[in-house]
């Protein structure tokens, strides 16, 4: 049996995590659940896997937790914030921290579960794309194990996994979006309905926006250049519409080997959680004479100019990928208010990324600081248009 | 460096696997070549690869070449049939045996290899189909390692390859050979230049017509059950027209892993001969957005029904398999003679196999009787029809 701790467990992935363990209650324990403020959520967790910790970011909500805990005299140790946060990451008896707090938000508490060791299965995207090095360096210097949940690379671990020598060249499939037909003019008047009409996947808002404009392609790109420990000249991008192949690694003697599955998250935060073992799943199963064929196309760049933006920023240093990272967020934010169109999203995050000036990343607090000017300037940016 | 033996030299595989070592002549050592009788072949493989053994088996040839190699001062010891055969099959020196014998004539000496022990680069497809069960208990017993050439197997051995513990089922891919879209009317017409048009792959005679009528394909299933020690039930038959996808593998957890390649078989062949490494290869590299699309079909056995030919022997019992075979091998060998039409293979041997009752295959001997049983009744079926 596996303690798991799960920061962010009333999200997207949070919550699809939950079911993979509530259909294999004998093979994981849930020690700790976070939210940032949805206690409603929590609160049916709390009920059902009973953690014997949980964190809540917000104060108020934080409080409101504790009565309704007192309340009801449930056995629950309720923290707050940061100290709670920093708590459950380096929990003691945890053998897995599952990190899907949604945003930068993520990265700190994954920091600090990377310190203390942990094997950290990891689906918050910053992380690696703001502070890939320091990440990277910091899981090798204390022996901390650092699975994909994301299901591409998930799917590139998989196919690598005892390999990892004879790798030429990784190629991240995509879906190409819900708007991989539309023109260029046409991209300019899609509505945020549309946008978050994803064809194969049900995701977080955030990341279905991403997908739409392919920045969520870009930001994986530079996640691979770290897990992987590979130059962004050997990753490739390929659109693949029906999602079945979820990526794939090209070895130095020409094999490719690619990693296939319905377009269903549980799969790849199960085998986060078994690796390196496999367990039994009853989701539905692929039917080749039913998927009757698989296609490919090369991304358009034309269309979808956000993709190279992240192969630019990776090229560029560190700080070009937080700023990429933090002005996509403000962007994306905007468009999800309504107040921006869909093609202003490239607009605001290369614009931000023309005014940046490369600084050195060294710790986490270069991070934040590079991280808050990019947002400062996305939004200053945004309201002189 | 490696010390390769190479059973059967002169044929298709034998001479791509010679391809191989000539561009990678730094890593590999050819110490023992064989041939049946092609010694013009032989000869300039000598000249260039300097074996320190060369096997003929047609005594005729044998003298022959002997005279040749005696007026040409070349350094070779030269031996003859059955006796030269057991001598580099169990060759001292050699680290991998690559048996690559067309037909059940490469039976003994693989057997051979594997009583001493050695690892066996198997493409022999004979050594499985007909004595699979003895075969794998001799390997498990001996420590010999068997390594699959023939690129479905070596797909799915890549695909398990660490995960051998969680496999659900093998999906082996089939081209459908050059009939696919043939009705079955169309079928009984087909001509022998036609039947040895295959869309994908460059291979001898015998394995071409056997891909026309699909028995290839049933004869992989036979391989694969002795090779990955799985039931019949669980090893599934895709029509993938486009041979990019060479086999898969679905785990229990729903996870599917292929195996994708140009159809070269000198990439199949190295990586038996690296395994388990893989080394810089300069093929063709598969381009996705080249290939734009692929397909799968399920196979249609009222066109094809050779295919369960296969599964119905292999549920059966042993000896049905060696019947199977060597029904087969007559029936084909009669096309290649163009003394029958091409659906009558199947009638041959799904008529020999009428006649065949069931019985113990306990060794080699066993194997070899009821394979000539097979033969006699396949070509006296024929001479009744």
């Amino acid at each position: 049996m596996k303690s798991i701790v799960i920061l962010g467990s009333t999200g997207s992935i949070g919550t699809q995590t939950l079911d993979v363990i509530r259909n294999s209650k004998r093979d994981f324990n849930v020690c700790a659940l976070t939210t940032n403020s949805n206690i409603d959520i929590l609160y049916n967790q709390v009920l059902e896997f009973e953690p014997e910790v949980v964190v809540i970011n917000d104060y108020e909500k934080y409080k409101e937790f504790k009565t309704i805990i007192a309340s009801n005299n449930k056995k629950v140790n309720v923290m707050y914030g940061e100290e709670g946060l920093s708590y459950v990451a380096t929990y003691e008896k945890a053998d897995i921290i599952l990190s899907s707090i949604v945003g930068i938000a993520g990265l700190k508490p994954t920091y600090m579960a990377i310190e203390k060791g942990k094997t950290v299965a990891l689906a918050n995207k910053e992380t690696l794309v703001t502070a890939g090095r320091i990440i990277s360096e910091k899981a090798k210097e204390k022996n901390a194990f650092i699975i994909p949940v994301d299901s591409e690379h998930s799917a590139i671990f998989q196919c690598i996994d005892g390999h990892r020598d004879f790798v030429s060249r990784l190629i991240l499939t995509a879906s190409g979006g819900p708007f991989r037909k539309k023109s260029i003019e046409e991209l300019k008047n899609v509505s945020l309905e549309d946008a978050l009409r994803h064809p194969n996947w049900n995701m977080g808002k955030k990341v279905t926006i991403d997908s739409a404009t392919m920045m969520n392609k870009g930001l994986e790109v530079i996640e691979a250049r770290w897990l992987f420990d590979i130059s962004p000249d050997n990753i490739d991008v390929c659109i693949h519409p029906e999602s079945i192949i979820h990526s794939m690694v090209e070895f130095v003697d020409g094999v490719v080997l690619a990693q296939l599955g319905i377009p269903d998250m549980r799969i790849p935060i199960k085998y986060s959680l078994t690796y390196p073992e496999r367990t039994v799943t009853h989701y539905n199963r692929l039917d080749f004479t039913k998927i009757k064929s698989i296609s490919f196309e090369e991304p358009d760049i034309s269309r979808f100019p956000c993709l190279n933006l992240a192969y630019d920023a990776l090229k560029d240093g560190d700080s070009s990928c937080i700023v990429l990272n933090g002005a996509n967020e403000v962007a994306v934010n905007l468009f999800l208010e309504e107040k921006i169109a869909f093609t202003d999203i490239y607009d605001i995050v290369a614009d931000t990324l023309e005014k940046h000036v490369r600084t050195n990343i060294n710790c986490l607090e270069d991070v934040f600081c590079t991280d808050e000017w990019a947002r400062n300037m996305a939004l200053e940016l945004h309201r002189k248009r």
